[in-house]
């Protein structure tokens, strides 16, 4: 037995994008702090965001709106068209934002794609991952790369149907246990937890027991490349053992 | 000799999009009317939208972004919030617009379905693109979909290459030039081209006489199907006459 195909989630598993929107966010909190004071700001926002979702979806240019938005209901007609202003050159920078890869994670792709089918599986605004696959100096190692608005289980079993990869076959890794975990393992896949220090509140999922015991969680990616060898060789020797009492049951 | 897949362009092609955007337009103009009149507003809106297109790319989002920071610019501190909200309304107006298809267009693509494979090949926000699929009920035809950033020769060739479809055995289907038309026609691909009734100017390109005569032209999409059939015929017809001769020859 082997596992397949290793996919990856992009942002906050191979670069720093979380960051991007804190910091994004504090800035805004700046621009309306005179019509709402402490974190009330970005719990509007955040539930803007949240309304907006189904219509606009993820990435910058989704946020950028939300924070526009909120401005708007906060600030009414105090609001400055200058702070308006501000926040599309935010968006801008988030955009130009140069790829900032995290820790060991270069090695551990090179040192994995050596031995396994690699896949980029992330979720999110074609556009924004497109340029961050390609920025980030990381794309020949990826045999294939999903881009999807959504990662569901329903979406997880196309995109293993359409590259016919047998669930068992498969490791996800991610730090996002609602959109890279869960689903994953509710399929019968593997999945590896490699949690980012910030975590954007709507990827947090409370987790049941029988569900943490279906997933490993390791404390960064450079430990992956041992993880995987060591599934392997795990799978490869129970595999032998079971074959072998097959055998002694005359099956 | 034979077509393998038939590829269709989405919007302005399958279903009205430009329309949306002119409508939205129109809606632009009265809200930034006092600070500038005439053309004026949307000849700003375009200057915008092509300077954030390396940013933004295509879609609705990009679009609303484009009208917000074009109306701060010829408004200043003039403009009030509610404009500014104004704004994000019609981009939430635009993405619950119902998929309108054009006329013929369910009727050719069954027609077509029956006889070829079909792909769906569209530019722009992968959300906007598979909300579009999903509702228009043209979804079972198709048996590839694909959504891209760009329309580029190398684009065309990256997936013709993904689906190991011959150019020779291809046939691109839109109502641009600029991103259906030419580049398919430089590859060595087939080309029909169906304008719309409005095309926005970043879609316009000048057609060389030779290019001119590497693609068809039909008035409307309802007398594809009776095409593609003369076609597959003529093509075959000269492919009898070309191994006859060649049987002569001897080769």
């Amino acid at each position: 037995m082997e596992i397949n195909v290793i996919a990856f989630d992009a942002d906050d598993t191979l670069w720093h994008n979380e960051s991007l929107y804190s910091l994004a966010q504090e800035r805004f909190r700046e621009i309306v702090r005179s019509y709402v004071g402490g974190d009330g700001a970005l719990d509007e926002l955040y539930a803007t965001e949240m309304a907006n979702l189904p219509l606009f979806g993820y990435g910058i240019k989704s946020f950028a709106l939300s924070m526009i938005e909120t401005a708007v209901r906060l600030g009414g007609n105090e609001v400055a068209a200058s702070a308006i202003g501000e926040i599309i050159e935010i968006a801008k920078e988030m955009k130009r934002a140069p790829v900032g890869l995290l820790e060991h994670v270069e090695d551990a792709i090179q040192a994995l794609s050596e031995s396994h089918k690699l896949m980029l599986l992330t979720k999110g605004d074609l556009m924004d991952q497109e340029r961050k696959i390609a920025n980030s100096g990381l794309a020949a190692y990826f045999d294939l790369i999903e881009v999807v608005t959504e990662k569901t289980e329903e979406v997880y079993r196309a995109v293993l149907d359409k590259h016919q990869i047998l669930p068992d076959r498969f490791l996800m890794v991610g730090n996002s246990l609602r959109s890279d975990i869960l689903p994953v393992v509710a399929l019968g896949g593997h999945a590896v937890y490699i949690p980012y220090h910030l975590t954007w509140a709507h990827e947090t999922v409370a987790v049941h027991p029988e569900e943490a015991l279906a997933y490993v969680e390791l404390e960064h990616i450079g430990l992956l490349p041992g993880f995987v060898e060591q599934l392997v060789r795990h799978r490869a020797e129970s595999h032998a053992e079971q074959s072998s009492i097959e055998k002694e049951e005359g099956r």
